[in-house]
């Protein structure tokens, strides 16, 4: 057999076509799901399944699969899937890489006559982003159990309060339980990294072997609101300032305990929050992330311990309300290591990493043995219109899939 | 000549009755400047100098003066006064207490039956707190040429966009420029101190030998924005944990300095401002005050020099933008002294001290030398419904303050 190749110039005009759809003239790409944009994208993606010879079927949260027979009848499939839906003013990599790379799976398949004895699916997710409709991963969530399919299909749009399932009838996508997929061998997906990690490490490849849990907290502390002219420094109780202390004291537990565990204050509202008064009350979030649940728990515990430390300091109360907390996700060993070796014989660097963002994969993990395939994103960045992935490191990804497809589904 | 006092009584009797007229359904008093409150707060104010045989006047912006006649026609008048609008849901001292004490001042006299070389003034300055037409202090501003008449004229309320002189008009107190001030002896403002410093001391009374100036400064910070899971800590530049640095460290160099100056951050906004992403962008205000303008200048230069390094620590760019810069006002020697006499002869523990809040007074020391008198507030709080002053400590207050009027005015 051959050791067939994925050209980054396929994958740049499939990539280059789907970001023309919700192209936005701030920047970007904003293809926000059930949109018209989605559905137009939809389409195109319908058509490019159809091109292959696959067979396409619709579920009923519009997510969508095409498949191409294996040998056996009655093989699992080995499903690649990711997202074609964006964030407003998103980039053209994030989810789209997914899909369009399964796309040339089957396209360097078909060109190079290979069958495989499993059958293989392509699958694009309803909603993977979240921005229009909550909560985010809706499609993969229902199929895989984690939502209930009638909370999804009752929610409503962020912007214009329209619910969802009328959305995905209405955009013509609303399909049946029964082309929900059948039973999976694997399921891999491939996405840029989101973060800056291959980059800074010369990488073109990470194996992603799972994916962080996540713990939000919002924080309250109360002290007094007091005059700004008026109090003394020493007779303040500064809602504000203690709230910096812990800011500041959460970050460096994170660099000190140094085991990959991150925290971020992403929100921060301070009352009266007018220049010459003192704040007596700030509201803040805190988001912790860790690949291991007994270590998540244990920095939640420490988090919570500094809050009170440094808010007794200042003599402010201080109130911590948990939000929701999702337990890390374990890709498995297997999928794992057919992506290694797929990488190995290509000769491709890379390393093992987690996932510090959330993806279909984690859903589709409970449905089927699962992992993902991370490539560079330029300066850590995506969600915005400067997110971009060098297209010579995203066929190498590609051709990485293709061949652990093989492995997996097992090459005639 | 026998010593006479204010009763306690008689300023909570009047107190009380002006904190009804305005009185806040939700706690407090809301008799905001220029509205139908206001007004009745007025024609009660005006009822109460007839019936204390004062010659009211109201001049072209509003404020309202009540003169007593002195022995020598050509004599300058001394004259008392503070403010009777109120913030939103403010308290029943703030302001008010100055007024009603002149009014006391002149009753007693009256009925001493103790006449004075000087006439006696006890005005009352149109919107002094600036919380329905900005700016605040504008009567007593206008008078003493810090603002243009016509530029308080056409400001626009905050609530319904009305133009400040109709309002003035509509609520019947538009007079005329001929009746300002004339000349003045001196100028004395009694009010509640809006701090915590008397009643920490145990002090009765605080006489006040000046204004803190202060600086406003916008600091701007900017990071990246970057996600809260996949970019790992030592790989982010996130510009709310650059400004919890400034915060904490600039309130720390306040203790340090230890010289009285104070520093407040009261605003803060971050972007983008989501649970799960690093700050790219934060943005507070900070404000300044020092009672010397020179400390004043250096405390800002340090804090500029701090909001540098601190960003620099962090990998952050910073920029600091000046808002305004308010200097110091010093008050006359003089009148600082007849007030301390005033206190040394009646055995009223007191101490000399600074205002930290601005006050009609340092626009009426543009036009003669002038001092402030302060009261104890219960916990250091004021301009809500928990504004407190004991009726005994203001007594004692108005006490002093009726003879140091005897000592500048001249008892005959």
């Amino acid at each position: 057999m051959t050791r067939p190749r994925i050209e980054a110039a396929r994958l740049r005009e499939r990539l280059s076509a789907l970001a023309r759809i919700g192209a936005d003239p701030r920047g970007g790409v904003s293809r926000l799901a059930l949109t018209d944009a989605d559905r137009a994208g939809r389409d195109l993606l319908v058509r490019w399944m159809r091109e292959l010879d696959l067979e396409v079927r619709v579920d009923d949260v519009g997510n969508i699969y095409g498949r191409r027979p294996g040998l056996d009848p009655a093989a699992p499939a080995v499903m690649v899937g990711s997202h074609i839906d964006t964030v407003p003013m998103g980039g053209m990599f994030d989810g789209a890489l997914g899909v369009v790379a399964g796309l040339e799976v089957v396209r360097t398949l078909n060109e190079e006559g290979i069958r495989t004895r499993c059958p293989i699916e392509v699958a694009s997710f309803t909603n993977e982003e979240g921005s229009r409709f909550e909560p985010s991963m809706a499609g993969s969530g229902v199929i895989a159990g984690v939502f209930a399919r009638e909370e999804i299909a009752s929610c409503r749009a962020r912007d214009d309060g329209a619910r969802f399932e009328d959305e995905l009838r209405r955009i013509g996508y609303l399909g049946v339980p029964e082309h929900r997929p059948g039973p999976l061998l694997a399921y891999l997906e491939f996405h840029i990294e989101q973060g800056p990690v291959l980059e800074r490490e010369g990488l073109a490849c990470g194996v992603v072997e799972g994916i962080v849990g996540f713990t939000w907290l919002e924080v309250e502390l109360r002290g007094d609101a007091n005059h700004a002219g008026t109090t003394p420094m020493d007779a303040r109780r500064d809602a504000l300032v203690a709230a910096a202390r812990v800011i500041r004291a959460v970050r460096d537990l994170m660099l000190w305990l140094g085991d990959g565990c991150v925290s971020t204050v992403g929100r921060i509202r301070v009352e009266p929050d007018v220049i010459n008064a003192v704040p007596g009350r700030a509201v803040f979030s805190l988001d912790l992330r860790h690949r291991d649940e007994d270590r998540l728990a244990e920095a939640v515990r420490i988090a919570r311990n500094l809050v009170a430390r440094e808010a007794a300091a200042e003599g402010v109360e201080a109130e911590v309300r948990h939000i929701r907390t999702t337990p890390p996700v374990r890709f498995a060993e297997e999928v794992v290591r057919a992506l290694e070796d797929a990488l190995g014989e290509l000769g491709v660097p890379y390393r093992r990493m987690v996932s510090g963002a959330g993806h279909d994969a984690q859903h589709m993990a409970r449905l089927a043995p699962a992992a993902m395939l991370f490539v560079p994103s330029r300066g850590g960045k995506s969600h915005c219109p400067d997110e971009w992935t060098d297209f010579e490191h995203a066929a190498l990804g590609a051709t990485a899939l293709l061949h652990a497809v093989l492995r997996l589904a097992g090459a005639a």
